[in-house]
């Protein structure tokens, strides 16, 4: 028999989120989370590039640096070098790329060497709901400014800055998503992307691009970087294999000037990303990365389809959206009388899991009305099942879709 | 031409540690961190794993949770609470173990959730350096007491319990390295492992058991884990294959009852630790762990034999230590004239890199003669040529050893 637990309440940092519920599964209809098409991973040629690096170098997994420095492999970072070269328009050496434990792990290194609590910084009014609860977490002050069709609206950003010009205040940095912007899937013309460069310049504030959607553009061509577009690495830029490869690899970078990658490098803490990943990425990316990508977009886009095809069967012109760029999700706008913070509750019941407006932005308000639906992992089945369901679900809370909106298609 | 860089000064956070310098290389003579034998790494036998995991499971890459949730690839979290029945006499379900990106991640997660700043933890007088520029970091009052040949004191705790108790503080917890304690590599006997159960639960005080080393007894035989000798979850428990199998995997796990885990899981904010690196350990351990650590025990036993031999050869009386009881690093004391910041300046110059006793303690006095050396990774002709230019730079700076040293085998 066990004792009376050991009771850590009074130990327990006071500011900490709520407790997780224990994990019992992915619901049936899985519309959440940067999940990817299973089929697409490239098992073979991966399973062949582990066989042969580890074959090859396994022995340098006997030191923390794989003989590569902090910093990461040396081979990925040459890779990525190259791709950002030709695919983003961006020219950076090997010491500006760090290599990091997704993405998500760069969000957390530049917050950490520039946010204290109180500092402000500017977002994307509807921006990835992780980089929202990071700032909540941080007591930072989020200011949110407009997203368009064309992504970050500058003539807002302009206003944002100028306000807080006015009242002293210094963002400590300009958080936009360009390329496949999130949720919203836009891409951002290079006009939008000249002009908040130049605010950036004029009001003394960095910018801070995560272009972890990028390859993910149907058409293949990603503007340029925002990066790649100035010089003087106002720009900091971060980006990922997760979306391109496998989610679960835990592999993306950070590009920076080493003026701040010697700060970012200093808090790096965690004796280095996982090796085993970077060589078996190094290995296989320079035969196969591009063509992989190539086929996976259009898996990608033929899975948006059946999702853009069900959701106007089962909620005609109930359901507003643009078709995205690229990208994994879809961001739609339901009627004002659907509360979807309440909708995700209920379907999440009958097994279907989408993310609550809310959650992806900076003010409660408008995401009422809007959901975002992520459709690269479900099967072409689920998506078609999982539709119904959500549409049956919301039909019978909030009479949304009206029960003839099938016949409209 | 580049323009003038952006400059981030002002608008870094206040309390950075200092930039990172440029990677350079390891020095020719490394007697620091944790890197291991590199010709002791599995090679054949991880790439088999990887070829074979890869092929069956790989295409659950294109999730975050692998399927197995976040607490980790569940078949790894099955064979490490087999592992810690057999070798540690602890039991513990699945949903009590998280992987964690290496046993850091694990000391990171418990200070997220346990401590603010001005908060009180009471550590090993001389402990893991790591360890100590976390809490520094992290702005809490450390309490460092003595450790003897037995481990941390049981006497020098009570002592150090009382007094913060009659000044009216908590303590967050009791940090140990009880089996091969970091630097000074005792085994904690298991009477002092009950002493210091029952302080913790006179003053009420958390254990923080840090077992990173457990595997690399000499003799193969680890003492049971505190965690396994208590029942009410006082201990929170932290491994790694880092010593077992190769640091740059990243991959350990941290112990602990629901109440707690369920706030660690909430703040686990990293997608995930990596994936491939779970599955290959998954399918490498069940069949080699047990005979590969048995024959990696040998290898270090001989390295360390080599520079015991060393050391004797070049120091003779001068440097003084115990045999250690596992593990890859010797703490070796030398005469009160030496002080040890200033010869590990001066030996990197000569291509010598070995750890100061002040970065592995709490109090900088008796640090100052004391170094920490790691005999893993170099050969055994690096560690005698690496101590005899040690020997020599020592010699010059401090007259020790005595000219005569050598002859006094």
């Amino acid at each position: 028999m066990a004792a009376e637990p050991f009771d850590y309440v009074n130990l327990l940092r006071p500011d900490l989120p709520p407790p997780a519920v224990k994990w019992t599964g992915f619901p049936k209809y899985n519309f959440v989370g940067g999940h990817n098409d299973a089929s697409s991973v490239p098992v073979e040629d991966l399973a062949a590039a582990a066989n042969t690096v580890l074959k090859r170098e396994g022995r340098t997994l006997s030191t923390y640096g794989l003989e590569s420095g902090p910093l990461g492999y040396r081979p990925l970072r040459e890779f990525i070098a190259r791709k950002l070269a030709t695919d983003a328009g961006m020219t950076c050496t090997i010491d500006e790329i760090l290599i990091t434990s997704g993405s998500l792990q760069g969000l957390d290194l530049v917050n950490q060497v520039l946010l204290a609590p109180g500092d402000t910084v500017i977002v994307e009014q509807m921006t990835y709901g992780g980089a929202i609860t990071r700032l909540q977490r941080l007591g930072v002050n989020i200011v949110g400014v407009e997203v368009d069709h064309d992504g970050l609206s500058s003539a807002a950003l302009k206003i944002a800055l100028d306000d807080l010009q006015r009242r002293g205040v210094r963002p400590k940095y300009i958080y936009t998503i360009p390329t496949v912007q999130n949720p919203t899937a836009t891409v951002m013309s290079m006009a939008r992307r000249t002009e908040i460069l130049g605010l950036s310049a004029e009001y003394g504030v960095p910018v801070f691009e995560d272009e972890c959607y990028a390859d993910l553009v149907w058409q293949g061509a990603r503007p340029q970087a925002m990066r790649g577009m100035s010089n003087d690495d106002r720009v900091i830029h971060i980006g990922s294999f997760s979306k391109s490869i496998a989610p679960a690899l835990r592999i993306g970078y950070l590009v920076a000037g080493w003026p701040l990658m010697s700060r970012i490098l200093a808090i790096k803490s965690d004796g280095g990303s996982g090796a085993v990943e970077q060589m078996i990425l190094a290995e296989y990316c320079p035969a196969h990365f591009e063509a992989h990508v190539r086929t996976l977009r259009k898996t990608l886009r033929r899975k948006l389809d059946v999702m853009i095809e069900s959701l106007r069967a089962q909620f005609g012109e109930a359901a507003e959206f643009d078709d995205p760029a690229g990208g994994i999700f879809l961001w739609v706008k339901l009627p004002d009388r659907v509360d979807t913070t309440r909708l995700t509750q209920l379907a999440l019941q009958s097994g279907v899991s989408v993310n609550p407006g809310v959650e992806w932005m900076t003010e409660a308000g408008a995401g009422q009305k809007r959901i975002r639906l992520c459709f690269a992992h479900p099967s072409e089945q689920v998506i078609r099942e999982g539709v119904a369901r959500l549409a049956e679900v919301c039909r019978r809370e909030f009479a949304v879709p009206a029960s003839g909106a099938k016949e409209h298609r």
